[in-house]
């Protein structure tokens, strides 16, 4: 029998998806799941709601609370945390790089990627802090592939894929036809898979 | 020592918080906290978010989303749901019954218009709903003085209040000055309370 698999949908820019990437393989692993990470752009899904920006920059009281929130959860699971000077940073860079690497790196990259912005308050929008986080992972050339047709089509292929499977915001997990919303339901997703 | 209390804050109309009021004393008595019902209108603070109607009706994805997501966590709960044949429902009548019930009585009374609107779909905009459910409750006369200037000044001050303290949702849940949002808070907000 096939491993069942949940789908981990998330934009790099997005506060909550740094709280997931740091724990959905050890969730999923422990729970006997595989999980694939499946970088997306919120822009033209925001876009289409008629935001221009974050909404938690749009709406300032949820953005207050959102700050107060994530560094609560973030001190309670020991997760490194510093609010960073930029939000939202550019995220289409590193999501084209997410989807060029190997697949068996992705994960990896995308944790490398989610830790400089949210943890050591880097600009992962700039190519070369993204490159020097791909060298790092032993990934030489990542960035420059990441401006390529290919990754582009993939990235624009994903955040299509995204509409059609109604996701309004990051992270989200899928489950075959189901759809969950936020940090805050990854144990309902996993438990979904072990139906 | 004074026992620590946790203010449990929300709008009939809202959704998320059907399910927290089906759980909110039960859990914060198990933790040996007292909890507060403090029923609120979302409406002025959606206007002020430039929103007229419900989120939920205003961004479609997200209210689709949100019905399933209710669903299964009511299934998961084993708590009665049926979805509302009209949303929202006008909640200020009920909340005004509900600023004017005797304290002790208060919590019992906001779970029967939880139930009435969110498992039963009875209008509870309606002032003979209203009064039905208060009569089972041995609260005669309650809706009418839920008409009266002082019922209207406590509803009004409960929003003041909400707002001054940065709410922008429901439910929500206050311990002193610390703000926690959703029903899938109220584990973080009674640990919270318990530090």
């Amino acid at each position: 029998m096939a491993t069942q698999e949940i789908d981990f949908w998330f934009d790099f820019a997005s506060t909550y998806s740094y709280l997931s990437a740091a724990r959905v393989e050890a969730a999923c692993a422990e729970a006997g799941l595989a999980v694939r990470f499946r970088p997306f752009l919120l822009g033209p899904i925001f876009a289409a709601q008629g935001w221009n920006d974050s909404p938690f920059n749009l709406y300032p009281a949820k953005g207050r609370y959102m700050w107060r929130d994530l560094a609560r959860i973030a001190a309670g699971r020991g997760l490194p945390f510093r609010r960073p000077s930029q939000f939202p940073r550019r995220s289409s860079l590193a999501a084209r790089a997410a989807w060029a690497a190997p697949e068996h790196a992705r994960a990896a990259f995308c944790r490398a990627v989610f830790t400089a912005n949210f943890a050591d308050d880097r600009d992962v929008g700039d190519a070369q802090v993204l490159d020097a986080l791909a060298q790092d992972l032993g990934l030489p050339g990542l960035v420059a592939e990441a401006e390529g047709a290919t990754a582009r089509k993939r990235l624009r292929a994903a955040t299509e894929e995204a509409m059609a499977r109604g996701l309004f915001g990051a992270p989200s997990f899928t489950v075959g036809e189901e759809l969950f919303w936020g940090d805050d339901r990854l144990e309902q997703a996993i438990a979904w898979a072990q139906r």
